[in-house]
C-alpha cells in the first residue's frame, strides 16, 4: 500500500487585520521591477477602498478584477493567462488571488498556467502538470469552501468540469484575515460554510478515510456546528471560526475525498452553470438515504437560518441532458467508490441517479 | 498588531507502514553521490532489523545512532556537526531524523548548522538563523511533544535551555507512520504523550490564546482524551490518534504559547538533567491553583495507567540551585505572560516559585 505525500501551505498567518501585511510578504518575493504582482479580486470589491486601497501597488503591479457570478472556466483561465502575457514585460513575480473558492481556484490555474504550455484543459486531472507554478498567494474573503488549503483547483472545461490536481496546485502563503468576511450576504454564506459541512459529512462517512482526515473533519464538523446552529458567538467570534472550518474541511479532504453530493453537483454545475456552494446544498437536500443524520442537521441549520432553497432546477431538462448530467457524474468513480465502497455500481444506476435529478 | 507568518512543514505523509516510503521520497533529492543522507537514529533502535533494515543507505549515505538518556545538547549538536563535515566529502543530500523530540530536534538544530557559522548556542533564540538549513526529514518513533511539526528545537546549551525559533527550523518532510511507536514502553508513552495534554492546556488557557491555535488545541486535547481516559480504542487506533495529538498539540503552540508548566520544567532540565516528558508531568501535578480542570484530568490519567512519578527531586538542592532554577524559569517572559498575562509578577515571585518546586 502507498500512501499520498501530501503538500501543505507552507506559510500561512491568521488574525484579524492580518491582510495589511501583505505588503511585507511580497516585498521579498519580487523578482525585479519589470515581474509585476497580478491581484486578481472577486470583482465584488469593485469601487470598495476598504479593501482595495490595501492592496500594495508598486512599479507595474496591478489588479484584475474577476467576475464571480459563473463557476470559473479553463477558459478563462487561458483569457486570464494570454492577457498577462501580452501586457507584462516579464513573468510575474506572483499572483495573489482575493476572494472565494471562484478566484482562488483562479488563481492557482493562472499561476500554473504560466509556466506550463498548452492550455487549462489539458491539465484537468491528476497529477498532469509538469513545471513548478508561479509564487501564489490566497486570500479567501468568504469561507467554506477549502480552497485556499487544498491541493486542486477546480474549473470547467470544454468536457468536464474537474479540478488541476496536483503538487504544484496549493498556494505558496495563505492569509487567513476574517474581517475581510464581514460583508458576505447571508445566502452565500449559509451555501458556502455548507459546501464545508457537507465536505465533512462526505469525509468523515467515507470509506477513504484514514486517521490524519479524521481529526481535521471532526474539528471542522464541530466548528460548523458551533457556527450554523449554536447561537452564542459574536460575529467576530463565528467569522473567524467559519475561516478555520473551512481551512481544516479543507484539510480533511487531503487523504480522503468527497461523495455523493460532490458527484451530483459537478454535473449540475456542468450542464446548467449552478455555482458550486449552492448546488451542494440542493443535492445534499436529497440525500437522505446516503448520509440520514447529516441531511437531518443539514435541514435544521437551514430551517435557522431562513434558507429557502431553489426547487425543480431540473423540471425542463430534456432526456439528453439527463444522460449528459449522469455521464458526467458516473464519470467520477472516486468520489463514488469513497462515498458508497468498491461496489457501488450496484447501488448507483442511471435510473437511480435519474429519479434523484428528478426531485431537485 | 502584527501577527506571526507561521511556516508550515510542506510536505506529511500518514498511514501504517509509510516508512516504507522513504526511499521514493529521498531519491529525487540526492544532490551528488558524494553528498549522503545522513540518519540520526534513536539508540533504542539499534540492533532492531525490523526498522534499521529499512533505511535505504546508497553510496556514502550513514546511519548515526544517538543516544537520548540526556535531553540535547548544543555541544551534541556542534560535535555531530563537525564530524559530518570531517567525514563527508561534501554537504549532505539531507538529514532525516528518526526517534523521539530529542532526536528530531536533534535533527533539526544540526541540519540548520551545517549551513550557518559558528555555534549552535550562538543561534538559541528567536530568529538568530541566516541560511536555510539543508533538506530535512522527521520520523517520529513516539508522540506526544510536537518536535515534527514545530518552529523550534529545543536544546541545553551552555546558558540555558531554549530552542533555536526560526522559520528555518520546520522539516521539509514528515512522515506519520504510527506503527514505529509500537514498543514504546507505557512511562515513556505516558510521558509523552501528557507532553501533548499539558501544551494543549497551556495553549487553551493562556492569554495569547487566538482561534487558529483554539481550533488545534482543541481537536489535540478531545484525542488525548480518547487515548488516555476512553478504553475502547484498538492498540493501532490509539497509536494513530496519539501521533495525530502530537502533531496538532504542536500546531496549536503556533500562535499561542505554553505555560506554568514548562516554564518550571525547563530550568529542572537545566540544572538536574530531568527529561522534558517527565520533567513536565513532574511539575504539572502541582499546579492545581493554575490549572484546576486540567490537574484533575491529569491525575486521574495518571491513575489509571498505574504511573507513579517520582518524588522529592528537589530534596537535596542548595539554595544556590535554587536560585539558579527561579533565576532561569523567570527568564522565559512569554510563557508567564501568556499563562498569566502582563502583571504575572505581581503572582509568581521568586518565593512562590520555591514552594513550588520544593514540593517536588
Amino acid at each position: 500500500m502507498s500512501y499520498k505525500n501530501f503538500p501543505m501551505v507552507p506559510r500561512v498567518i491568521f488574525g484579524r487585520g492580518s491582510f495589511n501585511q501583505l505588503s511585507e510578504i511580497l516585498a521579498p518575493k519580487r523578482l525585479s521591477i519589470h515581474a509585476p504582482f497580478i491581484f486578481l479580486v472577486d470583482d465584488v470589491f469593485k469601487g470598495n477602498a476598504w479593501l482595495t486601497s490595501r492592496i500594495p501597488l508598486s512599479y507595474e503591479d496591478k489588479i484584475v478584477f474577476v467576475s464571480t457570478i459563473k463557476e470559473p472556466t479553463t477558459i478563462q483561465v487561458d483569457d486570464l493567462v494570454e492577457d498577462i502575457i501580452l501586457t507584462t514585460k516579464a513573468l510575474p513575480s506572483g499572483i495573489i488571488g482575493i476572494g472565494g473558492g471562484s478566484v482562488l481556484d483562479l488563481a492557482k490555474a493562472v499561476s500554473i498556467m504560466l509556466t506550463n504550455e498548452g492550455e487549462a484543459k489539458d491539465y484537468q486531472g491528476w497529477d498532469l502538470v509538469k513545471n513548478e507554478a508561479i509564487y501564489h498567494v490566497g486570500i479567501p474573503t468568504i469561507s467554506g469552501t477549502g480552497a485556499e488549503v487544498s491541493r486542486t483547483t477546480v474549473l470547467i472545461g470544454p468536457e468536464k468540469k474537474l479540478g488541476i490536481n496536483s503538487d504544484f496546485t496549493p498556494f505558496d502563503q495563505v492569509i487567513l484575515d476574517s474581517e475581510l468576511t464581514k460583508d458576505v450576504p447571508t445566502d452565500q454564506w449559509f451555501y458556502t460554510g455548507m459546501d464545508c459541512y457537507i465536505h465533512c459529512i462526505e469525509s468523515l462517512t467515507g470509506t477513504y478515510l484514514n486517521t490524519f482526515s479524521e481529526t481535521y473533519g471532526n474539528m471542522a464538523l464541530e466548528l460548523c456546528k458551533e457556527v450554523f446552529l449554536e447561537n452564542n458567538l459574536t460575529k467576530t467570534e463565528s467569522e473567524e471560526k467559519l475561516m478555520m472550518a473551512s481551512w481544516h474541511g479543507g484539510m480533511s479532504i487531503a487523504y480522503s475525498q468527497v461523495g455523493v453530493a460532490h458527484a451530483m453537483s459537478y454535473a449540475l454545475a456542468f450542464l446548467l452553470g449552478v455555482k458550486h456552494g449552492i448546488g451542494n446544498c440542493i443535492v445534499f437536500d436529497h440525500l437522505e438515504e446516503f448520509y440520514p443524520e447529516g441531511v437531518t442537521l443539514f435541514k435544521a441549520m437551514k430551517q435557522q437560518h431562513n434558507i429557502t432553497l431553489p426547487q425543480g432546477i431540473c423540471a425542463n431538462l430534456s432526456d439528453a441532458d439527463f444522460d449528459k448530467m449522469i455521464s458526467i457524474t458516473l464519470n467520477l468513480v472516486p468520489l463514488w467508490e469513497n462515498a458508497l465502497g468498491k461496489n457501488w455500481k450496484t447501488i448507483i444506476t442511471p435510473k437511480k441517479l435519474k429519479e434523484l435529478y428528478q426531485k431537485m
